[in-house]
């Protein structure tokens, strides 16, 4: 519960899917510095992979990994893991350095797996390309907020059901908890995080071009803003944008670190989708001032209201697939030109942004 | 129920909370081509106003309302009213006509008070800003999505007290029922009815403006659609817009005309106001798949998670205030300037609208 509250320990964990046998799938850990590597190797593992190595600068990182991840042997280098059997490396260094260690990765032949955002400047974004064209390896990214939430699981179905008919606007609202004392120093620092809209506010285009069934999208505006956090003056603590999805879908997002105390998890996001037919909110990690948990999908058709509690109905079908697509070459999870699309249109609305 | 169901029909009715005595505010309506007459009329009539005439070229509709109102006596014509001793001459002919009955009621030295919206184009916004210069009458605009829900008022307290620190950000969303079948054929005319974001968009900008404690406000980007309601090409069933505040709060907001059949009132209308030290959804008119009455105020703040229900507890002040800002010559129910103001940003949004 602490973990869910302070957000950026938040590990999502779920039942255990095999889709590889034991030894089929090894995978290391390199680049500690965000817990989500925590909910990357826990749904990684959950599909079947064995983490078998980790490696960080820092020894304490190292050693706190290891005790919820035995089976990993920390490695004396990162060239150590490079030239190691591991089919996938999994990372969540600093933002910024992010992209160059799947480069590394990709240059040894393995494929990679980034925290979101896996990068922060479109210099890296080209990088990231160009390697993945040359070597053929997969680069891909934990967009957590889709794909390690049952609720939004469970959209995903009930839509391609066609529950609420033709998808006409997508929004998403992802506010999180600033928790600044015990924030790293990188975290308030621009160059190192690639500012709000690019690193919170990646998980929202990616959903609005999932849900919405869109192939891509452009930037019609967007703002960013220090509203609150004048000790760190070069930090945005709010951010927001419209897109136009290709298929005319209308979709907008917020993003902002305002999640007060008094909330019982580390943000109430939510994503709401309105079809012909209906609409669908996502209360993903709490219904507040009604229930603790989260995964609520709340949905309005036709026939009358429905509220669908998807924790422990839908697993997380993402992290078989993405082991599949390593093993097998395809792109079942997620196409690579989706992955790099979002962080491409992350980085224009970030670009463009207006200071408020 | 129905009538909640059904939206167009929808007149919230409140305590009784005198502000005048018998005869000291006399109140004709003139023009019911909207059902939101009767809101209109049950606040003025809720603080004490006297409904004494009422006029329309559709004697049905004068019938009608005279069993709602069995004190009006049904004018000849217009110019009857015009030529009374009445007060305020209340309106909610077809939106493109509201603006000239304002002028005649005027000219004839009478307050007007119009559904929303007001007008339709930037001309009569012109003819009444000059009208009321020249007249010294006011020219009052029920927006009702604010003035005439109980969580809306609330919200401005909690607000007042400091429950949520300093706002910086409020985004609506006001989904409506179609109900195409019992709509006039002015309904889908946007030269009669003036667009989805003159129509309901100016609810959502007047809240804006007022819960971000803003002068003035300019559209950054607004886009409209006609997303499924092709048998009327000219129709927009979807609007969405952002506003960057004069005191620097982002505004969004949505609205739509696909609230489905299955919803238990005429939409799903939300505000989310989001504060330094907390925030706060209203969930206006119902709470989907919890509670079927409306006047939710969710609050989340640093001491944490309330849920307040705001139906019988704060009544609607707007009425009493507004009648006494007639008598008074104050502005304390809402400034003119304000009242015009939310209509020449309604405008904007029109006429810069991206058509998706």
């Amino acid at each position: 519960m602490q973990a869910k509250a302070d957000g950026q320990n938040y590990a999502p964990k779920g039942k255990s899917e095999p889709v590889v046998g034991p030894g089929e799938f090894k995978v290391a850990a390199v680049g500690l510095d965000h817990g989500h590597i925590y909910g990357m190797c826990n749904g990684l593992s959950e599909a079947g992979a064995d983490i078998v190595m980790v490696y960080d600068q820092d020894p304490a990182k190292v050693e706190e990994f290891q005790k919820k991840f035995p089976s990993a042997v920390a490695a004396r280098s990162e060239q150590e893991v490079m030239e190691s059997d591991v089919k996938l490396v999994a990372g969540a260094a600093v933002p910024a350095e992010r992209c160059a260690i799947g480069l590394r990765a990709m240059a040894h032949g393995k494929d990679y797996f980034a925290d979101k955002p896996p990068l922060t400047t479109r210099e890296q974004l080209r990088q990231a390309r160009d390697a993945v064209q040359s070597t053929g390896r997969k680069f891909g990214v934990y967009y957590s907020e889709r794909l390690h939430v049952e609720a939004a699981v469970y959209a995903e179905q009930i839509i391609a059901q066609g529950a609420i008919g033709r998808v006409v606007s997508v929004s998403g609202f992802g506010p999180h908890r600033l928790n600044a004392g015990s924030r790293p120093a990188w975290f308030f620092e621009p160059e190192r995080y690639g500012g709000i809209l690019v690193d919170i506010g990646c998980h929202q285009i990616e959903q609005i071009l999932f849900f919405s069934g869109a192939q891509d999208a452009e930037i019609v505006s967007s703002r960013a803003a220090n509203y609150n956090l004048k000790s760190y003056a070069a930090f945005q603590d709010y951010g927001d944008a419209t897109l136009t999805c290709d298929n005319g879908v209308a979709g907008y997002f917020r993003v902002d670190w305002f999640t007060p105390s008094g909330l019982g998890a580390w943000g109430d996001g939510r994503t709401t989708i309105i079809g012909t037919d209906g609409y669908i909110e996502l209360r993903k990690y709490l219904d507040i001032a009604n229930d603790p948990d989260g995964d609520h999908v709340y949905m309005v058709n036709h026939e009358g209201e429905h509220h669908f509690r998807a924790s422990g109905q839908c697993g997380f079908p993402f992290f078989g697939r993405f082991i599949r697509d390593c093993l097998d070459r395809t792109e079942i999870a997620m196409s690579q030109r989706h992955a790099f699309r979002v962080m491409e249109l992350a980085l224009d609305a970030h670009e463009k942004a207006i200071k408020l």
